[in-house]
């Protein structure tokens, strides 16, 4: 007997959400993921991705570790391993986090089946439904899933070239404590932001880390991209800031520094913050692939991982450079954008009568992808604003992406001015 | 500047433990996970893991395989997936659960960080705070956490050698109606039960099914071991006895099939479910591991799972047999224990007098170690009881735990009939 669930109709799937969890109902997926689909198809020029290029990771490199990894630890590797992860890996990132001016010891570092399992258990183990989370206006794409699932009321605070303007921040905790409502945590992306490809200032650092402690309340200090910088030298992170009172909670993977594909990253915090989480990732997953922490580990062993950065760099910094340079040449003159010292993205903001999400489905009929700025507020904000990617296509696919991004702008702008609208 | 955590105190922790989340508060350590470390040291006899024997996975066709994936898919391998997994690895799900007599289509199944995210998922995507999830008694300790994180009324129904009494499920349900308590789910373990180590028969899967139908209530059905069978045919899975209706979430793993290492698992459920699931899985961690998904594609291409788990199988009984006949021998005549016809795991049960939380204590001073009773219940039950894995060891191996273990039971049996007990 087949059984396919041909069955199911529409009324079947009311029934399910009547049975859902508030938290499920109340989830609101990651423009992001739900945009990967569009952007696998091959003919389109996706600048919608947070990819980093594969391309650049060299194979006989992978032979070569897979190959120690099999000699060396096969048995444990396919095996179950602690929830908080390999000891000698979790020694490893220690000595990563000192090139991000960051100093923790291993007992404060937990591996993560990615970073984003580092902004879920965050989120998860500190905000009760209604408190709220400070972010960045635009915040993180993949941050809101777990804002929304659970039931975080988010607060932006806006953003220039220097990142979040922290003078705001003070103003915005007083009122919501005159109003009575909890703030659990800040929420912040302090090097080459995403989406807004912007990174905070020193002085806002500090003075950030001095409202978090008046105020005692935790900060989630979140750095997937500090390693990605074509230019300058790292600013102290915020964890180092912290001067170890335990305020703040680092995030950060081995994504961009070598392949989103092994699924890890890590957290470091303070050992009852990391106790906690340890029990939430045991809920999760049990513990992140052995496999691919094993693989990491003879990876750093055998080679110069900030060489292979360094090199991704160079590759990014000309993609950065054409895409920038793309920019001056098809957008209009009443547009503006970031100009990223790193990372993988720039945030551009159009005329206020343009809607980024309605700019999206006709840029797909012409085979060419970005995020809508919407997907980056819980607010509403952002609707004429939107991020794109450079780190995956080489420069000649993004100035045509760009170039045709520039076209439906244009038509959208002649659409306007036809019905009477001002520019 | 080097900054160790070294500041937080104890009064430090309860500043964190005020700010937790109501979630995190109530969460609960799996048993299992905090006997990991112990586990760990070389010179116990860990009964206690419920570890598959990675020593039987042929490092040749390890190499064979993951030349295939370096030769061919390296670049996608390393990069982000889709977070419902890979199409291809989906589509050959579809024909390992027929052999577990589980019909689904490709659009059915989800892949999953391991059998536990799948677990997780279904309490998160379900139950609110205060609602019931029936489990069997005893339960699976890793399905603690995510019972206790989101505030799940666990109640348990009692086991025979059939599986759950589902001769009791109706009255239960019956009475929780009545007092006004909502259940969300059932969940269950139909084959080789972990810990329990029996399996449910068909009349019980029948009469299951036939009650989730009429209450209206989700069943989760938790597979992990089904494969893992040394005698006898499947039976009906409840995802195939649920007719395509849509009350089963059916949810299985690679683990025990191939490598926990990998974190590999998969739910089937209604596309409605599913998409639910989706949402909950980008907000935990994006995706699965792609070079793990693409690793078991690669050898299902090139081997045949089948034979290879029948080889597992042929190992594991004799360590059954080994376990089996030991506890004959050094197991008092007041205890009495399963006998299991397939998966990891025996049950047995001693006098009520015997706490086996105190007794592991004992235990481990003689370098062995089980999971005590206790982990397996929410309510307090299984005080007496105690699990014992029998798949990483060797008989020789399994016999001397087992001897240690008769050994601390006859001292305590000793100590308590001195105090005047009766036995």
């Amino acid at each position: 007997m087949r059984n396919t669930h041909s069955q199911v109709t529409h009324e079947d799937a009311r029934r399910y959400e009547e049975r859902f969890a508030v938290r499920a109902r109340k989830i609101k997926a990651s423009a992001m993921r739900d945009l990967m689909a569009l952007a696998e198809r091959p003919d389109v020029i996706s600048l919608a991705g947070g990819f980093p290029d594969m391309e650049l990771f060299p194979a006989d490199v992978f032979q070569t570790v897979m190959d120690a990894v099999r000699a060396e630890h096969l048995t444990t590797a396919l095996q179950y391993g602690p929830t908080e992860g390999l000891r000698e890996l979790r020694e490893r990132i220690v000595q990563i986090m000192a090139h991000e001016r960051a100093t923790a010891t291993v007992d404060q570092i937990m591996i993560t089946s990615g970073g984003q399992q580092g902004i879920n258990l965050s989120v998860r183990s500190f905000v009760d439904p209604g408190e709220v989370v400070i972010a960045e206006g635009p915040t993180y794409p993949g941050a809101v899933p777990p804002f929304t699932t659970y039931e975080a009321d988010v607060v932006h605070i806006p953003m220039d070239d220097d990142g979040m303007i922290v003078d705001e921040l003070e103003p915005a905790l007083e009122r919501l404590r005159d109003e009575g409502r909890r703030v659990k945590l800040i929420y912040t992306i302090p090097n080459f932001h995403n989406p807004a490809g912007v990174t905070m200032s020193l002085e806002r650092r500090e003075r950030l880390i001095d409202i978090a402690h008046r105020h005692e309340i935790m900060v989630v200090e979140d750095n997937p991209y500090g390693q990605i910088r074509f230019d300058g030298e790292p600013l102290p992170s915020l964890y180092e800031l912290d001067e170890g009172r335990g305020w703040v909670v680092y995030v950060s993977t081995f994504s961009k520094i070598l392949a989103p594909g092994l699924r890890v990253g890590w957290v470091a915090a303070a050992p009852p913050v990391l106790r906690q989480m340890n029990l939430g990732k045991q809920s999760e997953d049990l513990c992140s692939g052995t496999l691919n922490q094993r693989f990491i580990l003879e990876y750093l062993e055998r080679y110069d991982w900030r060489q292979h950065v360094a090199r991704l760099n160079e590759v990014y910094r000309t993609r950065r450079d054409a895409l920038l340079t793309a920019l001056e040449e098809e957008f209009p003159a009443s547009a503006h954008w970031t100009r990223p010292r790193g990372g993988l993205f720039v945030w551009a903001t159009l005329p206020d009568y343009i809607d980024t999400q309605d700019l999206l489905a006709r840029a797909i009929d012409r085979n060419v992808a970005f995020v809508p700025g919407g997907a980056a507020f819980l607010d509403g904000q952002g609707k004429s604003s939107m991020r794109m990617n450079y780190s995956q296509l080489p420069p000649t696919v993004l100035t045509e992406g760009v170039r045709r991004i520039g076209e439906v702008i244009a038509e959208t702008t002649e659409l306007f001015e036809g019905l009477g609208g001002v520019r």
